[in-house]
């Protein structure tokens, strides 16, 4: 495998759907596929597809195509899906609670250690057997525990505090989805969900569809 | 104002950003600013910034800036914040419970209206004084209303099923957070949110900080 140093993010931001539709296919016990089929699947061009996996070296087979299983393992590796991340939510309303029980029931992989509010109506509920505990603690909890991803799902006032918190102890990923551009220090990773954005871009483009 | 049709998208997935910015400005009694200082808020640079603005005919003035509660409003009236959207939500889990409170407690013009599942235990329940129907009435439901943005939040195998029922009853918005490449028809706009991939996306970065 090449130096993954190099590679650009927009070809990392495509490998988590080469691998969704990856997963289809297993599932419909599909075990090869060609780059123009994968091109029908995803929506980008085969050329782009094959020089997207080969820089990680390439795993097709002239003639033959990629076999399945093979490519939706090695994007796997390469992804870092094969470990495991422990993550704390900041933030246990409903969105944080959403949050909680999607990685719990759908993400092997990524579990959720701890969860954390200030709302004292929250702390001290249980939800998937992990129980709110008061925001106050989770400095604590950092110095304790190794916590590999700090998720944000407080208000947007709440969130750069949080995110200092969840720095200053040792939290290297943030995956924020508090409507508020958050500043990381350099070696952190961020992740942003902006709902609010999203959901302004689809107005706009509803309201320019029957223009364009 | 120019004609719309013809600025990139990319242009535009920064607007919402920007109104960001320029609300918490507004917040904080900033009533002009310089393309130099949206630059250090917004990470842009403040050639890009004066570029994209300019799409709009530019609402920017030599050695004044920009006027933050002009170009705050001017902004949402060209995302089309101006007008109200009624939205559904399909799929009442966590996930769906927490988009309908987000949008009901924090997006003013996007409307939940009504709320849909096939599952027994959570049809009748009242999310925010909407009842989730049974989804078999959701074809009935957009005969008898105009709905613009319907929001997915499915397992992945209904999510197509639920989009074409969708585009059937004549809604030209959806907003997909079913972890799914639901496919759409000309004239009818996809926004996904796939948190899976962001995810995915996370672990990958967090994996090759330390080496880039």
């Amino acid at each position: 495998m090449k130096d993954n140093g190099k590679i650009s993010n927009a070809v990392i931001r495509r490998l988590p759907r080469y691998r969704r539709v990856l997963e289809d296919l297993i599932s419909k016990d599909v075990e090869r596929i060609s780059s123009n089929e994968l091109s029908a699947l995803t929506g980008y061009t085969a050329s782009q597809i094959r020089q997207d996996l080969n820089n990680f070296g390439g795993f097709g087979q002239q003639g033959y195509g990629y076999n399945v299983q093979t490519l939706f393992a090695q994007i796997g590796l390469i992804l870092g899906l094969d470990r495991e991340y422990h993550m704390v939510v900041v933030g246990c309303g409903n969105l944080g609670q959403a949050i909680a029980n999607y990685a719990t029931y759908y993400k092997r992989g990524f579990r959720i250690v701890a969860m954390f509010d200030v709302n004292p109506k929250l702390i001290g509920i249980k939800i998937n057997d992990i129980e709110v505990q008061d925001y106050e603690h989770l400095e604590k909890y950092l110095e304790e525990n190794e916590v590999n991803i700090g998720i944000i799902c407080t208000t947007k006032n709440s969130a750069q505090d949080v995110a200092d918190k969840l720095m200053a102890g040792k939290v290297r990923g943030i995956w924020n989805f508090a409507p508020a551009d958050v500043e990381v220090e350099e070696g952190v990773v961020l992740e942003n969900v902006h709902l609010s954005d999203s959901l302004n871009t689809l107005a706009y483009f509803i309201n320019h569809q029957d223009r364009s």
